[in-house]
């Protein structure tokens, strides 16, 4: 608990205990930026603890249809973070006496018919807004996750009618698979909710502007807004400034998700994150990254933790090495420009990878609470050696022709200087010097343009000790141990390799898999991370959002090493384009004793 | 080791290391009846050992299309069981500097071109002959299993021509549904070396003549036979006393498979073992158990032994408890006379269940060769405490109607005395008092004329101590422990129940399978449990075969309940024909704090 903020301002919350609740409001009344009140609640929103949440949300979902918005003006504008609960309006009202009936009342009453939630996303007319942003709000919609009283609004610079941004909007949404019926008609009702505002990025009186908008469609309910900075770095700050300063919330929350890239290095990581905390409080800053929302890496949890057959062996006793692998089937494709000043370190292992390493190594968290998680993730991070060279391979695709087909390579692409040493591709050796993982090789690999696509988690047991199958395995023992498969896209899997007798008179063994293959389980369509994350952020579950200390360290074990690897302008081994990447990544293994378990007949 | 006899005969064995063979054949020249040699050595059958044996010996099938019997008369008749081996006569002959070499030139030659085996089926025209033992003989023919010099005869009392017996055993014998092509022309072959015999069971001239006629057939070759004793139990000895002293091998082995019953009770198991002992040595006596003989029950030491992540898991510290369930669709159906003299304790309990159980528990073996197995199952045995009668519930179903048909009771089978107590289920809980289990439940359900039709192992995992998730699971805690499930029949599988997270924006957990289905895994088919058992005593492979000593730890644990049961006139609990049997086995499940987990509707 060092690490993290000894105060911290109280939060409205759906599941929040009334009594708690209702003493503790006196101490927040005086909550402003900067003095923050630590209350110890669950902030755990209902839907994780619930046995059938979804259910429960759907049911809400038939409101959505009746609620709309009757136009009323209100006036209170505070640039102060405030996330002051509205149970203190019920307390007086009701005479309740249990306390689940009372959560349930609260809930339903406050969150349903007085307040609102107003998601302005900055950045509307970028790729990322279409393709995802706007598709994960109407899924949360569709699905009924959304509360009654919602907006949505796109901001950007350009001109555009509230008209053509629903035209926009339009063209991305789909519907989920199961249950295509009434498809259209909850798309006109969601577009219907969705508004344009056109104003610069670094004007306060623009965002003034959209604050009166957000006001009148608020109607006088309780304002909550949620504002998504889909937009370049390099205007972040000015963003973030103008929205607190002239389009906060005066009577809810405000808070603000933004993505990726936090920084290129610890010093530009932590300007960037005083930055933020001038107009911000850290409990307003949602640092998204997105892989963090994808349901094999949310299962990773369940599975350690819910289960008590796997729990005893996570650790340098019986696990041998874990891989974490990504890769992507294509290379930067003329757009190159953003890629080449960050590299595939920044892009994906410093965060994607070294977050799903510290949720995979992690001590056992007092609770499922965010700061219980969070401060489990940092200490992970914090027993880690920063990167050596010698422990890294980088790589980088050049051309390749196939099948009469011509691959670019990496600096073919017109946005890339020609002599760019920008890692496409890169895979390292990392260790945690801590009581349970001394010793083991945590192995990171992430590429473009290799020969498939895929991101997976693997783990492989030690051999058995006095083994009396050995014979039976031949001189390849390596092959002949365990290892647990997490395939998180494509094709959502869990596999557990084992060994098994084929059938039949001899003794031969195999490897077999205890197999769950999610598309042949599960007939729902698992939701996008956007959706997780972004109703996470509406209901305040910070969970899977990444604290400024964790962001801390995780530079800390990197920048060392960027550093070192521009400054002595280290030439990156090339690999053809859809190939399986340099051979360095091998050596590099073998180094450890480790053997890619992604390469291979069985994998 | 202490229950294992410390002298044992010297046994010709193809994977025996040559170098010890020639130097203890010195010793072994006087190996009489009840003077064994305890040698070292290995007794593991090469197909165990090698990487791919089933290849191998698919190659050596090609040669039995060539070999063929040309008669020939030998004269050495001799009662005494002697187990010499022939490498002697290769030592002289051949210079060989490859232990290796050696040994597969031994095996070849002396296996396949000198020497044959005669497998003689006394009791040709029951049931058991019919479907199971020809079928299995034809089936490992067919896989080229057989050396290359074999003979089948049938005998028994009533008369029959060798063109009738072909007859009678083509009836019933089929081909591996993956190469149908050459089936009828292999079944042909096979049927040419059936031969039939009519004798007595008591009559030593009767064996006499048999084994002139074996002779004739052996060729001059070194002779081993194998006696398959399909018999009632009552016949037994004098077969057994005749098939010793008049159709032994004079130059070879001969074995004796034995079958269920071995007695009733310790008393009548010692004397039929003694009376055994009178004209075989413990290593002649192969006492099936033809559970031992299944895929999956051969694949748990597999299982357990050859993967990292079972066998920390495999002790009281995180299993609950172990099940093991047996239940038949059908009753006795007018073949009750036998049953009812014994009952499905002796039937089913007290031999399959427990030797599976046994396996199960052991612990690691020093390697797998027979005997360092059977010891470890026999220290299993002798830990656990011998059954008492209120950790029992017996049952007997009775008639019940069911869609217009009418299933009749057990005592409406016209064998089965009006009055019979005979249980036709049973549900009985044990423990092993030693370290690793002390505490855990094994609990055991046997059943006839039942709602399907299984036999499977279940493992229950203990609760995740200090489970983060609780709270998602209700409250129904039991449901939520992890479960390995080995379903032996039908429909082979092997899956592991875990607690997932469903798919969605909730936290909804579920209980999926790691799963592992033969059908869909493994194209071959799984080989019926007496091939794998014939050919093993065939290589003189004893591993899953009952030991004298195994034998009568298992009836110390079950006789003094029997006799308590059968004293005290215990009624059973009558349940419907075709149900889950009586609920009685819920309530003793109940009070060791163990639902049984094949009742419920995710199984």
């Amino acid at each position: 608990m060092a690490t993290f903020p000894s105060t911290q301002c109280f939060r409205a919350h759906s599941s929040f205990p009334p009594s708690t609740a209702s003493s503790s409001l006196s101490s927040s009344s005086s909550c402003l930026h900067g003095q923050f009140h630590r209350i110890a609640v669950s902030s755990i929103p209902k839907r994780f603890t619930a046995a059938r949440v979804s259910l429960q949300s759907q049911s809400v979902s038939h409101d959505n249809l009746v609620g709309a918005q009757d136009g009323a003006v209100a006036t209170m504008v505070t640039p102060i973070e405030n996330e002051t609960p509205f149970k203190k309006l019920k307390d007086g009202l009701r005479s309740i006496t249990s306390s689940e009936e009372l959560k349930d009342a609260t809930e339903f009453d406050v969150n349903e018919n007085e307040s609102t939630v107003s998601i302005t996303v900055v950045g509307a007319s970028g790729d990322l807004a279409k393709k995802k942003i706007f598709p994960a709000l109407f899924a949360l919609y569709y699905e009924g996750f959304l509360p009654k009283h919602f907006t949505v609004y796109g901001y950007a610079r350009s001109k555009m009618t509230d008209a053509e941004l629903r035209n926009m909007v339009s063209k991305t949404l789909t519907c989920r698979i199961d249950k295509r019926e009434n498809c259209g008609e909850k798309m006109e009702e969601f577009l219907k909710r969705c508004f344009y505002h056109s104003g610069q990025y670094d004007t306060q009186e623009n965002f003034a502007d959209l604050d009166k908008k957000l006001k009148e469609r608020e109607a006088g309910r309780a304002s909550n807004r949620l504002f998504y900075l889909s937009i370049p770095p390099n205007i972040f700050i000015d963003a973030v400034r103008c929205a607190s300063l002239s389009a906060s919330s005066g009577n809810g929350w405000t808070r603000v998700i933004v993505e990726k890239p936090f920084g290129r290095d610890s010093e530009s990581s932590a300007a960037l994150t005083k930055a933020l905390k001038q107009y911000l409080g850290e409990h307003q800053i949602f640092r998204i990254d997105h892989y963090l929302g994808k349901e094999l890496v949310e299962n990773l949890s369940v599975l350690r933790f819910s289960n008590l057959i796997f729990e005893p062996l996570w650790s340098r006793q019986y696990i041998r090495n874990v891989q974490l692998i990504f890769s992507e089937d294509f290379g930067t494709e003329g757009r190159g420009g953003y890629f080449d000043n960050y590299g595939i370190i920044r892009d994906i292992m410093q965060n994607h990878l070294l977050q799903i390493l510290a949720l995979f190594a992690m001590e056992t968290p007092v609770s499922l609470d965010a700061e219980d998680i969070r401060n489990e993730k940092v200490k992970v991070l914090r027993s880690m050696r920063p990167l050596q060279l010698e422990d890294v391979v980088v790589g980088q695709y050049k051309s390749h022709t196939k099948g009469g087909i011509s691959y670019p390579a990496y600096t073919d692409d017109k946005t890339v200087p020609k002599d760019s040493l920008t890692p496409t591709f890169a895979a390292a050796a990392l260790f945690i010097d801590n009581a349970r993982w001394d010793g083991v090789p945590f192995l990171m690999k992430a590429g473009k343009a290799l020969h498939n696509k895929s991101a997976e988690i693997r783990v492989q047991f030690r051999h058995v000790p006095g083994n009396l199958y050995n014979r039976n395995f031949g001189t390849d023992l390596d092959r002949a141990t365990n290892e647990l498969v997490i395939r998180v896209q494509p094709d959502e899997a869990i596999y557990l390799k084992i060994n098994n007798k084929v059938p039949g008179l001899g003794m031969r063994l195999d490897r077999s898999n205890l197999n769950l293959h999610y598309a042949a389980r599960y007939s729902k369509e698992i939701p996008d991370a956007y959706e997780r994350l972004l109703l996470d952020a509406i209901e305040g579950e910070r969970r899977l959002f990444i604290r400024s200390d964790e962001l801390d360290a995780a530079w800390a074990l990197f920048t060392p090493l960027l550093k070192e690897l521009e400054e002595k302008k280290i030439i990156p081994e090339y690999y053809p384009y859809g190939s399986r990447g340099p051979v360095g990544a091998h050596y590099l293994a073998a180094r450890y004793k480790v053997r890619w378990g992604d390469v291979g007949v069985d994998q």
